[in-house]
């Protein structure tokens, strides 16, 4: 009975989180392709924050707000919304600015939902390309606009031939994890960069077999991990404990593939 | 009167180009997102063919025969065609097979025209996304299914504003072509990597400034080079010399950065 109550709560909330990504991307998508100003919300490094992000974050808090009032709420551009529950909402209305800003439609409204720590639910949709991705805690989807299928992704117990992604080179800088990734890269069949979240949606789906990133923040990859792992891959840190708050993230396709990856990235 | 003969020549040769497009689209996508096996065409390095990209690349061969028979053809898969004309197709049927086999859709086919080594016509079509980029000689243009546009570059003319792309680092060694991306890379305002072909379309829209790459075989520039041209931008080998044959290629969306881009390679 109380299973089946926290799967009807479950349902709830993935229904609130579809209509918070129907919501952002309605207000998203006019922006893409469009000259846009770009900000720079930090002074050291180039970061590009556009309007589109802003005002659909404020949309999904408004949302979540109406629906879960007692839910937190973090995201990356409005200040953290603190509730009574231990359901805490954890969304980024565009990850990958980058690519936004540079007409890729490879971003993603990034939208995750936790209980205290530990990450329940999670969606990713890119409007542009029509394709929505989420779990519902058991199962992953895809949703094109020709319909919904689960989605799963690959066998590749082998290193040697495995395909791995990341965003970008730059992320691991100059010292110990650029020289982790360069080990990974040597062993792999095949390395692409660019693409942010997309590189895990194309995980999920089998097309690729590992991805690898450092630096990133609690709003870009909470909402990734119900989807890899509902859809039957591995994601940890690069020592092989739970994601908490971002910085070092390593996803695979194949769980045994991950203990192999785990243990070269540590040799 | 002759400039209208060589127009009219021209728009019959557009029109092919449009008809070959449409071919290898029709045979390539329904292979796209699917299983494929992939082939290893080179033994030192990791080259996947697909069957997609061979059976279009002869669709093309096949219609280019059938409507000018004396011209010559080039593409990756099959061996060329010596026609009497001067004028020679460069096809690839697929560009950017990596991004097709991990299921991301900044492939493209390529479909360019020269006569002896002067590119005339281009023509990139990512059927996926229902766009295709193709210059008519004069005007550059892009067709989505809400209708056709004229497309062209934007002005920028500081390198440090500039958004820069390029398929991968791993394009460019470990030697004085490393170099030159790191300082052309630590110079710019923002850098992506991943694209292939679609790196070009997004700087003949305005998204992108600078896109440097190495390496390039002659299939995978000659189609760009008119759209490059024709949306306003400049396109040239890191010597600033025309491109005949792939190699080193440094396209700008701005021909006033092209010659600082072209000084801080060679300083």
């Amino acid at each position: 009975m109380e299973t089946q109550e926290k799967s009807g709560e479950l349902d709830a909330f993935l229904r609130t989180a579809h209509l918070c990504a129907d919501r952002a991307g309605a207000m998203i998508l006019p922006h893409f392709r469009k000259n846009h100003d770009v900000d720079n919300k930090s002074s050291s490094e180039f970061d590009p924050v556009t309007e589109a992000d802003r005002s659909a974050e404020a949309a999904i808090r408004e949302l979540l707000g109406e629906h879960w009032p007692d839910h937190s709420v973090v995201g990356e551009e409005h200040d953290d919304h603190h509730g009574e529950s231990a359901y805490n909402w954890v969304v980024d209305p565009i990850d990958g600015t980058r690519s936004f800003i540079t007409g890729i439609p490879l971003w993603g409204t990034l939208i995750g939902l936790r209980h205290n720590t530990d990450p329940v639910l999670g969606l990713v949709d890119q409007p542009f390309l029509q394709e929505r991705y989420w779990s519902d805690g058991a199962s992953a989807f895809l949703r094109r606009p020709s319909g919904t299928t689960r989605i799963s992704t690959r066998s590749c117990a082998r290193i040697d031939q495995a395909f791995l992604t990341t965003t970008s080179p730059d992320l691991f800088g100059e010292g110990h994890e650029r020289r982790c990734f360069a080990k990974l890269r040597d062993a792999v069949r095949m390395t692409r960069y660019g693409g942010d979240c997309y590189g895990y949606c194309m995980l999920t789906q089998g097309y690729f077999d590992i991805v690898l990133e450092a630096g990133l923040k609690l709003v870009d990859i909470i909402a990734i991990i119900p989807i890899v792992e509902a859809a039957g891959g591995r994601i940890t840190d690069w020592k092989g404990n739970k994601v908490i708050d971002g910085g070092q993230v390593l996803a695979t396709g194949d769980p045994e593939l991950h203990q192999q990856v785990l243990e070269l990235l540590n040799s």
